[in-house]
């Protein structure tokens, strides 16, 4: 393999040989290969693309960069995951655990951070007091095997190529093509060990993809990667031209995770909770079908099983379950509404910059997150408003930055004459 | 300036602001910004190209990015300079810069060693025993000064982000973008201080530009930059599809250069010496049209004038002038023609090839160069060549090497029924 000859002809429009792309990422990953030609080479790809075999190929090369936790295997039974590509308002993770674990079906996932306007499941969980995020592998495991459900942060011995390619592309302009996310998404899901995957593309204004075309493309590439590398995956595309549900915000988005377990919460992210629910069961090995796994899951949030999974999970991992625990943002204001009408748009990015303004993101890695700000929604796509009614609530550390976020989140609602209701869930893809 | 955000702009296909490209290089220079965020950014300009004005932006950066020597200011009168984009064969500096100095004109010029199938100015002079190419910046002026005539290589201080983007596009496949060529080329002579310039852009199968319409682009951009750096400039295109004049080798070529000053050598050599000098006496502070420069050109080389300036040069820089001094090989081969006919085509790239096989040139930069082993072609394209008479001569090192040459040698000439003349100077744009 000579990386100048790679890069050279992936620069040129062609196809690279499986084993030397393999081989250009393990030498990367070793240092073999310097950061100024893995970059030439990620730039010529943003250009050219990959093909199904390249962006194959570069997936296994990610996998084989580190260790491997063949979950499914050590548990003696199948085990399912699922993987949001990120959105606004974005807490599934939390409650559809719960509801699989509540069903029978052993849920051990590995979550991510926040960074610019797409929150992390791992600094939500971190607004619960006490919860602890990081698990060793043999926790991870042994959690899963205990109580059914564990959620940690990525383990640092699980694809390192990802962790230092995503890191190199996301200072050289290369992190947005539709092969790479692929490839990084993939990677850590095959790494991960679990025997079946359910994909959730957000689609929309607050989404990486922002058009239906793009997210069935990357739908496509990572449903032939799970399939190649032997897993059962079904991609969801949901709607992300608002946030999902109604709270933005770390400990916003628990509670209304709890409340959602508890029966109640908002109706869009109750019908994603229960579609994945039925998904992930009908993957698993009870041997029901999707329907049925929709019941079991509907069944699972109205006997109180799914909030006493929630309560034995975040106990088991140091938490206090209770969201009375949750903290509190000093000031909630609400944003009144200028006009009557039905609320026609509610954009997600602006909502998401609001959020971020109010503290409850990061910019920058290294950036501090307040757990207890952010934005509750009261009306959202197709509910009906009347002037002078409250839209929406900010949770601020200050009466200072409430007043800042104000005109912000308004600017996020547009208010029409007719209802337009359009469907959160958009295409499954198998 | 946002090393990142610079980098996704140009990616996108936006013109950058010229302030912020010149950060950018200034920053790279400084280490500021790492090579992997410039490499990206190469290969993105790989993609996208680059606008006149971030062409004079990066040229600009570069200049300003080391010292510049004001020849002409210090010398208090017009000074002239060429540059070729390199071919095989091409010695033309060796017997133009004597032409013209015999001609009244001061010469100073920098040069470069060879790398791949193209020969360095400085290697060539190197097989003269005892010939100096290290001068500072101070001996370069002061013999210049003295003697009207001094080659050097280039100094360090000079334009030092050319020689460090240079190199990252070497090793990034980033080489091969024609205003990142024509920045490269035209900072240094930029910052070299001429007043006046005449390129000679080669075009064809032995050349870096394999076509004219290539060739004019790259000419119509450096002919742009000049001009905004205040340099009056003209630019030859020449052809490249077989070697310039006979000899291919280092010491080869000083002999052919020295035949030539000393009134014989082969007609395309001797033509575009004179071709250049009548370009550069019609730039120069001498007062004289093109025609009138070629005539003089033409007598210098009567007259013995150039021959006596090529040897008060060569003995200024430490050299022996006697043409028997330069080494040769210990092996002079003729390969013979297989038919007979006209030669239709001699092609340079295998020419230079075999000449590289022989030890003559280097692959890598540490490679070292044998200065005695080369080609001499005896045949060029149209002339007449009767089977079993010579159509070339290898000199080699021993005669296992000249053996393993021949094969190549003989592949590079293509014999024909008819004489199919093409001419060596294919467009003048000024």
């Amino acid at each position: 393999m000579n990386a100048v000859e790679l890069i050279e002809r992936k620069r040129n429009g062609e196809e690279l040989p499986a084993d030397e792309l393999r081989e250009f990422i393990s030498a990367y990953v070793r240092d073999e290969v310097p950061d100024y030609q893995a970059a030439a080479l990620m730039m010529a790809v943003w250009f050219r693309g990959l093909s199904p075999a390249e962006t194959y190929a570069l997936t296994e090369a990610m996998v084989a960069s580190g260790e491997t936790l063949d979950l499914a295997e050590r548990l003696g039974r199948r085990v399912v995951d699922k993987h949001s590509t990120g959105g606004v308002g974005d807490k599934t993770t939390i409650a559809l655990g719960p509801v699989v674990a509540a069903c029978g079906v052993p849920f051990g996932k590995m979550s991510g951070r926040g960074l610019g306007h797409t929150g992390g499941t791992l600094d939500k969980l971190e607004s619960i007091p006490g919860f602890r995020v990081e698990l060793s592998n043999e926790e991870l495991v042994d959690q899963v095997r205990d109580i059914g459900l564990a959620v940690a942060g990525q383990s640092a011995d699980l694809v390192p190529a990802d962790r230092k390619l995503y890191a190199l592309r996301d200072v050289t302009a290369t992190i947005d093509e539709v092969s790479l996310i692929a490839a990084s998404i993939m990677s850590k899901k095959i790494a991960g060990g679990a025997s079946a995957l359910v994909l959730d593309v957000k689609v929309g204004e607050g989404a990486f993809m922002r058009t239906l075309a793009d997210g069935r493309r990357l739908a496509q590439e990572m449903l032939a990667l799970g399939r190649q590398a032997g897993m059962d995956v079904v991609c969801e595309l949901t709607d992300m031209g608002q946030p999902l549900g109604r709270a933005v915000g770390n400990a916003l988005e628990v509670r209304e995770a709890y409340d959602t377990l508890a029966g109640g919460g908002p109706a869009d992210f109750r019908e994603l909770v229960v579609d994945s629910a039925g998904q992930l069961l009908a993957l698993s090995d009870l041997g029901v079908d999707e329907a049925e796994g929709r019941r079991r899951a509907e069944d699972a949030l109205a006997d109180g099983s799914a909030l006493a999974a929630y309560d034995r999970w975040i106990h088991t991992q140091g938490g206090d379950p209770d969201p009375a625990a949750l903290p509190r943002a000093a000031v909630v204001r609400p944003v009144m509404a200028p006009r009557s009408g039905f609320v026609r748009e509610l954009w997600a990015r602006e909502v998401a910059a609001v959020a971020m303004s109010l503290g409850a993101g990061r910019q920058r890695k290294e950036d501090p997150v307040d757990h207890a700000v952010g934005v509750v929604c009261s009306a959202k796509r197709g509910e009906r408003v009347e002037e002078g009614e409250p839209l929406a609530e900010i949770h601020a550390r200050d009466e200072s930055a409430a007043h800042a976020a104000e005109a912000g989140l308004l600017s996020a609602f547009e208010i029409g004459d007719e209802p337009e209701p359009r469907p959160l869930i958009l295409d499954v893809i198998r």
